[in-house]
């Protein structure tokens, strides 16, 4: 049973203008130090998974540069989808190409864009959920899932509730007591409110949900088939076509014709036998320049300082210039100052989640330019 | 007894980094449109001063720029320091020259980067100076001076404390209660701390010493002869030496051997007979940014923003692009950012004056190009 990786690389990650930009998003940015996100999530994949068993999903105009940026994965395991449907169909699509090379894959899907500060402990949680997707026994293997224990009660996270009594007959962990074992899901909660979020932090079976699946190519299809049956029938006929002439238009095809549905809502949510496995791995999924701040090296004043930038009297801020232009903050807090040659963000730390709404204002006003 | 106009123009005015430069100092700044402040002093004092009598003392460096600025000042009216002395050296330069052209000329002396906002009634209290300067009866002829009623407890100011009871005969104005009339100086007293300052505003006898001067030239002639004797020997026989061959030697030489002292050190605050007019007329020595943006148009947010800016969920704050890079703030409160295309300033609007530290930095540090 060979492990095949599918990283997923559709979006714009917008929240991180002026740097990320329609034409060069998140995933392809160096946020933290050389390399990019998705070179990072790449890297990370290696010993467990062969970069012959590396697929990625992403829109067709970033099939280029994500070449680019994997130039170990082999070319045709880079899929281009024609129009964003979330994440269903990009994991109809993945599982409709692994089935046809092997029927027996056993598939990690994870987002490209996240940071994972602890990579043994992130590979010691990934084998245990594998071995737990792989099944044991006669029945169904199931659909396994990745959770982050909560260190404070964020409220842009989904969570998981899982059973934490719940005896696992033949998937057990026999290692110590800390040891990643997985657990039976109880429910998927949205992102919660405050006040929700610190009672799931004081309850201890909540997880934040992570986006990473483990499961059998052939578990995920059945699972298609049964919660997402519109998906399945557009998406599994694709297992055929590829390497074909038709492969590109059959694609074209399944995507225009299908709904726009997230995999949590279409299936997660709805299945039977899901599992989570606990980890805590310095995980993030990185989303906005705030927690770009928070998870760089800082000075000790907590200013995170990056290219010809001077500071004075300036505290928890984070400033970078570009092509050599100096950048100046005085008498600052909680400033995030992005400078990238043809724009420059000045925000307050706790607001730049609104650089979004930025991104969308400067669409609608045909300032096309800068999106 | 013709009136003549000494603009004083020798500074840089690096609290506008990055704007002011050593190569482009702030009086060549359009901070408030489309004139120079430099343009804008020798504007308003069209109606009362003809521009072949206004003289301008600024920095060698800056003679050419200066001519660019005022092309209806006469070549040979802009003198240029060769080191700057501050205003007792720079004053007994313009009165030398005064002296071999006018010896009955009045001056008025005034900074070339202030605003103000009401010109009329600055006409109406600079012509109350000038009567008053030019004296009455037999007495030596007065120093006069401007003073600013305060509008709050400024502490980036000096005071001058008058004698509101005093009568002075004969140049009384027979004005309505309100118009501006002379007062005798009781005393000049430096910046104050902010509990001193709400003491002077409760008093109602201290006014904002505004830097503005108006006297005949042998009046402050004779005082320099009296209390700053080096000066006087310096610079008195200067007016034989312009317009020939000897006069930038003879400058330079003055220069030179001269202290540095200011007028009001050196002069005002030990001489006899000082007047001073107060006036109320929108006065500001638009001393940083933060008085830049106070006294520019301001939406109902208290923003002010020049050229390609965004501001979301901003306020109390000032942003200027440049070369038409897009400025975005979100969540900003009172923030100045200027951005002049090679640097970026972000800073505080209640730590403007700090700006000129970071220009001190650059110097010492060697980044002379920011300088």
């Amino acid at each position: 049973m060979s492990l095949y990786a599918v990283i997923m690389a559709g979006g714009v990650g917008s929240r991180f203008w002026p740097r990320s930009r329609r034409s060069h998003p998140k995933q392809f940015l160096d946020v933290f130090g050389q390399a990019s996100l998705i070179q990072n999530t790449f890297a990370r994949l290696q010993p467990l998974v062969e970069a012959e068993h590396v697929l990625v999903v992403t829109h067709a105009d970033y099939v280029g540069k994500t070449r680019e940026h994997l130039p170990a994965v082999p070319a045709g395991n880079i899929l281009g989808e024609p129009v964003a449907r979330n994440t269903a169909p990009c994991i109809a699509l993945a599982t409709a190409k692994l089935i046809a090379q092997d029927p027996d894959a056993t598939m990690v899907v994870l987002p490209a864009d996240h940071l994972i500060a602890n990579v043994e402990r992130f590979h010691r949680v990934l084998r245990v959920a594998v071995k737990a997707a792989q099944g044991a026994g006669d029945g169904p293997a199931p659909l396994v899932t990745i959770g982050i224990r909560p260190t404070h009660p964020e409220t842009g996270y989904g969570y998981i509730q899982f059973d934490a009594d719940g005896d696992l007959d033949g998937v057990r962990d026999d290692g110590p007591a800390d040891a990643p074992r997985p657990h039976q899901v109880l429910t998927f909660a949205e992102k919660p409110d405050v006040q929700t979020a610190e009672r799931f932090l004081d309850a201890g079976d909540f997880l934040w949900n992570s986006g990473m699946f483990i499961w059998r190519a052939d578990a995920i299809l059945a699972a298609f088939e049964r919660y997402l049956p519109k998906v399945y029938k557009l998406f599994a006929p694709l297992a055929s076509e590829f390497g074909t002439d038709r492969e590109a238009a059959a694609i074209a095809d399944a995507y225009n014709r299908s709904p726009k549905i997230s995999i949590d809502y279409g299936i997660m949510e709805q299945a039977d036998s899901v599992l989570v496995v606990p980890g805590s791995f310095g995980w993030s999924d990185v989303g906005d320049w705030r927690a770009v701040h928070e998870l760089s090296e800082q000075d000790d004043a907590g200013n995170r300082a990056e290219g010809n930038v001077i500071l004075k009297d300036t505290s928890r801020s984070f400033a970078r210039s570009a092509d050599g232009r100096l950048l100046v903050l005085v008498g600052m807090q909680d400033a995030v100052v992005v400078d990238t040659g043809d724009a420059v963000l000045v925000c307050h730390r706790e607001q730049a989640q609104k650089v979004k709404d930025i991104v969308d204002f400067l669409g609608v006003h045909g300032m096309e330019d800068y999106v």
